[in-house]
């Protein structure tokens, strides 16, 4: 058995245990009464349009068959069309890859790219996957530390960007932080990026992982990573803006203007391929072709990010303001995080110690819940604040 | 970049390139003047009841939701009470996971069981991905040859299977050849693995790579390999039997008396967590729930078969009798096969030299085609055998 994976299992079972044991509550005293945090899955609904196309796409004699391993061509187009009109670049069907999913784009990227010995470089907090991917892609992860705010500490990212460094990774808007990456930090990552490329004599890349990119809410649009820096790498997924998480179909897409473009391409291929994705389901394929660029209404998250963060930074807990996707990160008030998600756990609230994601000392919580369940869990955080002697002033961070 | 990539790219393009000469030569000369025999891809229309399982399946408002990684409870259920009746074996939910098709549960399997520096013994001839998957996951594959009726060299596994040797992986009915393992096969298998087991003092495991396990034309079923040898592990997907080979839906099933069953069963998990499956397409594992041990009318490949073996062995062709699946093996009147691929390719026959499978001097013809493809076939086949000299009577193996 591979020794790798065993600490996999550990980490994974943290949010998993706290989900079962969120559902073996509700069973036990009522799902109105447990207050669960845990999960980050869309409860925006899905689309009428979308419904519609998966209607007719089950019309095609076709639709069941294999589709071409890149993904349907027709798919890949639409895609090049819509991130040519979004970025102002010139996307052709090329520069697509459809992936299985964020998780499923995010292993063939890395696969593609690492090699044994060689390090990528992610911004804390992080999303767990990450390193599995990494080590399993015989590379290793250099972690750098987070300002207060959740942006990168650049000077960090300056020094750890070192000659085995083949990669950086970049999640905006972030899980589980829910910040956006700003323009400052964009502009200091790229000539960070630009400058090392250069020292070393090869492109040291950008992997973007944006499957929350819709999901940002006091702007138009989250600052541009695949235009701040030619060498980017986008992974994306339809399960969050389309409310789709089950379905697993995302795309890689690669800087038209990307160093060695077409062997980087022909890497994402034979990885996918050596990893044994053989394509993303071809009836949602098909069903999406007219559905690239259609965002769920996503309102409801914004509507929940203000009433959640208005809430608890008037009990007196510090928040990281939440710019975007449907997580809020709270500042624990005693050092230890999990003692703390402990102690919300009596009050029926489920929050995840931040330890998993890189970094210690916050709790996550997923807001994409009914909005009337993070009403009625005000009781419960006012219990918790006195409880840990928290004040009305204290909060936001 | 990968260079472990490199070779992969090179074996798959074989079946490819010609695949792709012979969509430009359809659209040359005429769809029905090319005889194209290159692609194993279903052509038994999805069952009536499948179409309708979907319909059904995108009324529920809960179908896009993710599943638990390993499958939806009410699928491994059914998938369980299928095998349990099969087999005569007590299956629970627990020894099934749901996993992206066949391509995608192989190398779940294979990088849960095989740990660098450890060994796959692989029968001859075998599909090419077995070998991308082992190196991928760090082992290395030792090949066992077949005898010339494509049944394994019982004595060639026995030396085959040493100290390092974690797993053999068998594929019945098989691609290329079409050979069903016989129940002498099977008996010399697990009594070779029993040995082996006993010898090192832990468990060889078996893999039996099943997706044309319905395929299977002059008996009830397959020898099954599940009962012959406790300590196996099937690979199985709906792309044949339901003509479903876009939607990547598997399983992934074992034995309930494996040795060290619960570890395999983590290890499992935790290595399709760690290639980034999260699960298979929901909307597809919801609307197969009901659909667990139907078939599609696959008498189509039999009629096929018959038709293509009597008509190539009247001409002279010698060829491996194929029993199920739906492929013939044909062995290449000159040594070298891709000589005769080329030769094939001038009357517009498209047959894959048996290179890339591990075995050299055959060819794999692909009959999932029109019946009256092969009808039409006859003289092209005719003018290919006079150019080799063969006469009537030469042919069958």
């Amino acid at each position: 058995m591979q020794q790798k994976y065993a600490a996999w299992g550990r980490v994974k079972s943290c949010i998993r245990e706290l989900t079962a044991y969120g559902s073996a509550r509700k069973a036990e005293i009522g799902a109105d009464k447990v207050f669960d945090f845990s999960i980050g899955s869309p409860s925006a609904p899905v689309p009428a349009e979308v419904w519609e196309a998966m209607r007719e796409a089950l019309k095609r004699p076709d639709v069941h068959e294999k589709t071409p391993p890149e993904g349907l061509p027709a798919l890949r187009e639409a895609v090049a069309r819509d991130l040519s009109r979004r970025y102002a670049l010139d996307f052709s069907a090329q520069e697509i890859q459809i992936v299985t999913g964020a998780a499923g784009g995010l292993a063939v990227c890395l696969n593609a790219l690492l090699s044994p010995g060689s390090e990528a470089v992610v911004l804390a907090p992080f999303f767990p996957e990450y390193r599995v991917f990494i080590e399993g892609a015989g590379g290793t992860a250099a972690v750098v530390p987070a300002r207060a705010d959740m942006q990168p500490e650049l000077d960090a990212l300056r020094e750890a960007v070192g000659e085995k460094t083949r990669l950086v990774i970049v999640n905006t808007p972030n899980n589980p932080t829910g910040a956006i990456l700003s323009e400052e930090s964009l502009r200091g990552i790229a000539e960070i990026l630009r400058e090392a490329s250069e020292r070393w004599g090869r492109p040291v890349y950008l992997i973007s992982d944006e499957p929350y990119r819709e999901l940002c809410f006091d702007r138009e649009s989250i600052p541009c990573v695949m235009t701040a820096y030619e060498n980017t790498l986008l992974c994306y997924s339809f399960s969050k803006s389309l409310s789709l998480p089950g379905e697993r179909v995302g795309y890689l897409a690669v800087n038209p203007a990307l160093e060695n473009r077409d062997e980087v391409l022909a890497s994402l291929r034979r990885a996918a391929a050596a990893l044994g994705y053989s394509a993303a389901p071809s009836l949602m394929q098909h069903a999406l072709v007219g559905c690239v660029g259609m965002t769920a209404d996503v309102s409801v998250y914004r509507e929940n990010r203000d009433l959640l963060y208005a809430m608890l930074t008037e009990l007196g807990f510090r928040c990281v303001y939440p710019e975007g996707a449907f997580y809020l990160f709270l500042k624990s008030p005693v050092e230890d995080a999990k003692a703390f998600s402990e102690a919300a756990k009596k009050q029926e609230l489920l929050l995840v110690p931040s330890d998993d994601f890189g970094v210690g000392g916050y709790l996550r919580l997923a807001y994409c819940v009914p909005t009337e369940t993070i009403r009625r869990s005000r009781r419960a955080f006012e219990a918790l604040a006195k409880e840990f002697g928290l004040g009305e002033g204290d909060g936001a961070c």
